[in-house]
């Protein structure tokens, strides 16, 4: 079977195979229209029902929306990095709450004792950054479902923007998000994807 | 606004919302009908295309196709998971290749050094993990889009599903996921997901 009568397999619209993933680029540059809450809200309230491992649902968002947390981030970001969050009409930092376990007894109600299975902090933690790292791509999928590009960016300093946004501990950047309508066609063509048999295989 | 005012702000088609969010669910138990290499491929083909850090693209993907690997692999569930995945068609192991950065040169070509970057075994494994998770999450959607269900596990021995799939150490398990159609409704409602003001600030 070739790749294009793969695509169409799929029970998923091929508007919305595009959409989400064919045509969607990350995005390194931005126009200035705004995003505003009502779409990260329309995206959340999409997102959120995608599966965490026991509903634990760690991530937490921060929006800069302050001329003072932008830069904050800025001072932080690799250098290479910069020019991309300064042209986002919206920057979010995307976050693992290592004190999810409190929400256990009110998200996972039926195993009480849920959240005695996260009492070790290196347990906990190791748990949240996966789930975060989930929820971080169905976030990204979801900004795209929203028509808007995301420029997810790990290039930073962690513990800078820890020590200022998350002073207390209870938080740890995960991923950077830009988020806005792409300014331009992206300035190189699509990087290589691994074939399928490289990926796939069976035992 | 409210969370149906919400969902209309959304480029994306109510019915792939539906079919790959609000009214997907994970799986607990599966009909026979088969999941065959063919509905893989379609479901790899489309979800390739979603973004990794560096285009790393470290997860690979092992389909159990024989009673012995299926024997094997249950052994070391934890005991309350192999139900569902004896009823699965199909299940797959999702592991991080923690020799990704060999791809790199051809993955990501404009950066001729960016395999340096990774030299260090344990910067190389976070990254690893970090961008499988990501990867986890878009097969997860991945499988929706092809109309099936998915239901991940992370509840196992994951130095036995090591040892025994990954001895020579290259690999690790990232999640367990049982691919099928639903053999009923789902036994409980859906699990609380956190209100919107609980998990998006802004600074």
């Amino acid at each position: 079977m070739t790749a294009t009568a793969a695509f169409r397999r799929l029970a998923l619209d091929p508007a919305a195979q595009d959409l989400l993933f064919r045509e969607a680029r990350t995005a390194t540059a931005f126009d200035s229209e705004a995003v505003d809450d009502d779409q990260v809200r329309a995206i959340y309230e999409l997102v959120k029902y995608a599966p965490t491992s026991m509903n634990q649902q760690p991530m937490r968002i921060v929006l800069l929306r302050s001329e003072e947390t932008r830069r904050e981030l800025m001072s932080h970001l690799d250098r290479g990095n910069r020019p991309k969050t300064a042209s986002a009409p919206l920057v979010a930092l995307l976050a693992a709450d290592l004190g999810f376990h409190e929400r256990l007894p009110e998200v996972f109600p039926h195993l009480p004792y849920a959240k005695d299975l996260f009492a070790d902090a290196a347990v906990r933690r190791e748990s949240a950054l996966f789930n975060t790292a989930l929820q971080v791509a169905y976030f990204i999928v979801g900004v795209r479902a929203a028509g808007l590009a995301a420029g997810p960016i790990v290039g930073y300093d962690a513990d800078g923007i820890n020590k200022t946004f998350f002073g207390d501990g209870t938080r740890e950047i995960v991923t950077v998000v830009n988020i806005g309508r792409p300014a331009r066609e992206p300035d190189h063509p699509r990087l290589p994807r691994l074939p399928f048999h490289d990926v796939v295989t069976t035992a």
